[in-house]
């Protein structure tokens, strides 16, 4: 069972020194929304900062305002921890021990956890992103967003409905926004800071890899690479080709992407898209992994000439079914 | 001076025969706008056609539902034309006599336009998108979108918008799409059906001139060229090209992004994207061109190589000054 708002606006309002942890690797809404929820808890004298593993990724650090923090060892203890975008301690396992020295521990997130264990929780799988809760938490507490809190939570929406384009996005998501309007908000600036600020050697190893894609059953199928020679021979790390299969499953006709992304010597990771009617699920499954219908993921021991082969086997019997 | 949309309906209302001209290579709004309207006029009994002069793009073809026609040279004359995300003739030559063969004319657009010449015209530049103001058209004549209709101006504003990253999107934008969400749209799907149908051979263009690009003037400007041999070999045409300027503007740090495409010996044309302070329209006007400020082009009489030189000459004043 969820608490409401109301309570975790009460045990906010309680608390001086509150610290926040968006989940590693924070993607645009664990940094949007952790960044605008911050500045509201400064804004109300509270001792706020966002607690993260490692530096933002560049193309979110407009967001960040001196309120981001990578915490030293002797850092004092919160009264609070409040976890956004996440709502488990493994989303932030460096951290995890700053978390709970806290008298108390919030959680406030959209992905689903059929046992939220924090003190109080606010789970809503149906929220198109964690800026959504953020935002009715301020409506709650009466706080009307300045500009810059107004455009953290635009980038947070944003990012998390694919631009306003996935499923999860909602006639409410559109309402959040037109409320953000009213703060003034330049989406435009937003919007280059986070999607036109791409290093070259990132964009060279996307077109690389999608140059030597495949395609096979007739199309339907489109299989790339990415290996660690690749990797050096470009100058980026495995993170970076994280759009390539998106731009592979853009192909008209293809309903299945996959790309190998080779983790090490006889490591592949394997990650699979579809576009509409296919189960990636259950070809991970049968290769030992897991996620959702439309995508999904498995580790596999063996070489990436190697990891095609299984992968492909499985993925006939999809393509066939 | 705007005629008012009740004029506009009570016309609409009083005619049979009504054929609705979109612009030439028409894009998302130009089709979805066109193919909502159609669908509303039929729905209240009118002969109603969309007339182009080629096939639509296939990414497009979802909306057609037998509205659109590339007209015989019998076809019947019209009781009425209503231009949609144009208000000239030039905008749709070919179709210019069929146009102007009924009775009347009218205009229903958001470009800037100056003069508007037919005799009823609505141009509003303050709307994103000419499916913004197909729907207050609708309002106006109390027309509640079927779902097909709703995902049409869903098209047409996503398109127009940039998937709402554009400047030109507003409150309104996103006012509208909440009220085209009680229709039902399944905007998933559109979208797929509008990003995720790219030939093999665009992809594969566009990631060879984006794997081309030049960095230059210490990162500051990006600069590719698409020629004739490479659409060749990889069997495209020239306006496959069109996304490759996007992408390389989104390269970090480069504010003037230029792409030189051959049309022919000795004849290039030059498109250029400023990111954020940048005046292209100068460098355009320098070598004969125009545009806008962040998006403007020119036409070179010279080979590509010579084009390059005389580019990069009139840049270098522009990030210079």
């Amino acid at each position: 069972m969820n608490n409401s708002f109301t309570e975790i606006a009460e045990k906010l309002g309680g608390a001086g020194r509150i610290y926040l942890f968006p989940h590693e690797n924070p993607d645009g809404d664990a940094v949007g929304s952790t960044a605008a929820l911050c500045s509201m808890l400064r804004d109300m004298g509270k001792e706020c900062y966002v607690m993260i593993e490692e530096e933002l990724p560049e193309n979110l650090r407009f967001m960040d305002d001196d309120m981001f923090v990578i915490p030293e060892e002797n850092v004092e203890r919160p009264d609070l921890s409040v976890a956004v975008d996440c709502s488990e301690t493994s989303r932030f396992s460096k951290l995890k021990d700053l978390f709970l020295s806290g008298g108390y521990t919030i959680s406030i997130d959209h992905h689903e956890n059929e046992k939220p264990s924090f003190d109080m929780n606010y789970i809503d799988p149906g929220a198109a992103a964690a800026g959504d809760l953020i935002y009715k938490l301020m409506k709650e507490m009466d706080h009307i967003p300045s500009k810059k809190e107004a455009e953290a939570l635009f980038a947070a929406i944003t990012t998390d409905t694919g631009n306003f384009q996935y499923s999860n996005t909602t006639r409410e998501t559109h309402s959040i926004i037109c409320d953000l309007y009213e703060s003034g908000i330049d989406i435009s600036s937003v919007s280059t800071e986070i999607y036109e600020n791409e290093s070259p050697e990132k964009i060279r190893l996307i077109c690389r890899a999608v140059s030597e894609m495949e395609l096979l059953f007739g199309g339907k199928l489109a299989l790339t690479r990415v290996t660690q020679d690749m990797l050096k021979e470009t100058g980026t790390v495995m993170s970076d080709a994280e759009p390539v299969i998106k731009e592979i499953r853009s192909v008209r006709g293809v309903e299945i992407a996959i790309v190998l992304k080779e983790r090490g010597p006889g490591k592949v990771f394997v990650s699979m898209r579809s576009k509409s009617y296919a189960s990636v699920l259950e070809i991970a499954r049968e290769l030992g992994g897991g996620g959702h219908q439309k995508a999904a993921g498995c580790t596999l021991n063996m070489t990436v000439d190697e990891a095609e082969e299984a992968v492909l086997k499985a993925a006939k019997k999809q393509l066939e079914s």
